[in-house]
């Protein structure tokens, strides 16, 4: 691998980024809260952010980036899928409770429903989030699918993927203000209190990582072997391609810019 | 270009929905508010969603995918450097007007600055956006920069580029959110007034922008042809590094995910 150090680097970053994330949702319901229990009350509520941040946040974070662990390149294509496929699908369990949690608490608090920009990108991006779950298990892991259409879909299944990712942090983002607005009285949001500096901080965090993520996601060099297609060096200096890459998705213009022969030459030195 | 129809449909589109978010912060700020003014009241508060929407976001998008556009094709890569650096700078400008407007209605009306987690982010993202330009700028239009520098700050620049461009449009959704819970009062936002929904499908046009503008920056068919890194051809079938590709661009591993020798096959035999 390219640039392992930095590979590491990265990936330790993301992890350390999105642990303390989890740490500081925790920490906002337990400690400023009232905890988390199923009781139709703000305790109930409370779950709503600890399982977007713990679940639907960082679980999705680890499940775009899983293809790139060097760890895991010595299982075959098919397992990586499923992990990958069941990381999202964990993800958006957790996402469903969190939402049944909110709209519970509403309904027991007289809260109207699907009032705020939050909660229409919310549900839109869960929607979103489901259909990509089920075109991409459709398209990718059942082997009847021609070759030709799991390499058209490619470049969209990453690029939605990625902006699903971004939107789902953005609408936690919002709803982190809603809930500083409408939750801190005397002292309120504007006063500064300490639970809205943390929570400021949480928000930052969860930024991090996702930019952390993206960039992990996005690094050629950082793709899974069978994933990248190699030339080969002939030794007269001209380079060919290579045919035997194998899977499916190494035939496909997975994302987003294009790299130059540049940097096939460099890897393919690395092999 | 390949995909010439679903380009076009792109851009239109993306100008469409950046438009459209215009007009409808506009109206917002017109019939909803008290209109704009620099009076230090709200009507100076309302210069910076609208300064935002139109000169930070949309010029920003412009400027992120001004070189894909074909008919820029014709003028040299230089003066295109200069458009995308110079709508960058408007849209920097627009930004910072935006910021003071906010601070001076603040300061007359004795509310606190940069309590929120909207505020925090957003003075963080326009400090970094300030951060890129000046150096793009630096590296990229100041000739002395060494070839090497500019192909190995390349993929930072666009990955910074866009995630700065979605974090703004992230910033500005929280603001919507800020300023629908703080201005609305009976009915408040949870009463879902014609201001709320309107301000609600505010965001959703801005989002769609965002979503088009990084859809049409990370296709790689789509740039301009001397970024493109073209093999040749051979009559015996091998392909061959084409070595005129001319500008420093064109050696850069210019953004995401790699793009498959079938992709570059294809775009080769198209030119």
């Amino acid at each position: 691998m390219e640039n392992f150090i930095h590979f590491v680097l990265s990936l330790s970053a993301a992890v350390f980024f999105g642990i303390a994330s989890i740490v500081f949702v925790v920490v906002w319901v337990s400690h400023f809260g009232e905890g988390v229990a199923w009781d139709a009350g703000m305790a109930e509520f409370n779950w709503h952010p600890v399982l977007v941040v713990t679940g639907y946040i960082f679980l999705q974070g680890l499940a775009i980036v899983v293809y790139r662990i060097p760890w895991t390149w010595r299982f075959n294509k098919l397992t990586m899928k499923f992990v990958h496929a069941g990381l999202h699908l964990l993800a958006f369990i957790f996402a469903v409770i969190a939402m049944a949690a909110v709209f519970d608490f509403h309904n027991a608090s007289a809260i109207p429903n699907m009032y705020s920009l939050h909660s229409w990108l919310g549900l839109v991006a869960l929607t979103l989030f489901c259909l990509q779950f089920v075109l991409g298990v459709g398209i990718y892991l059942i082997p009847v699918t021609p070759a030709s259409w799991r390499a058209a879909f490619m470049p969209l299944h990453v690029y939605s993927g990625l902006l699903l990712f971004g939107s789902v942090i953005a609408v936690a983002l919002m709803g982190f203000t809603e809930e500083l607005l409408l939750g801190l009285d005397n002292p309120q949001y504007k006063d500064s209190p300490p639970e809205a500096i943390f929570v400021n901080v949480l928000g930052f965090l969860l930024v991090v990582f996702g930019a952390l993520i993206v960039w992990i996601a996005t690094r050629p060099a950082w793709k899974r072997p069978s994933d990248q297609v190699l030339p080969n060096l002939r030794s007269d200096g001209l380079r060919v391609e290579n045919s035997n890459v194998g899977s499916a998705m190494a035939e496909l213009s997975n994302g987003a810019d294009g790299e130059t022969w540049g940097d096939v030459r460099k890897r393919s030195g690395n092999h």
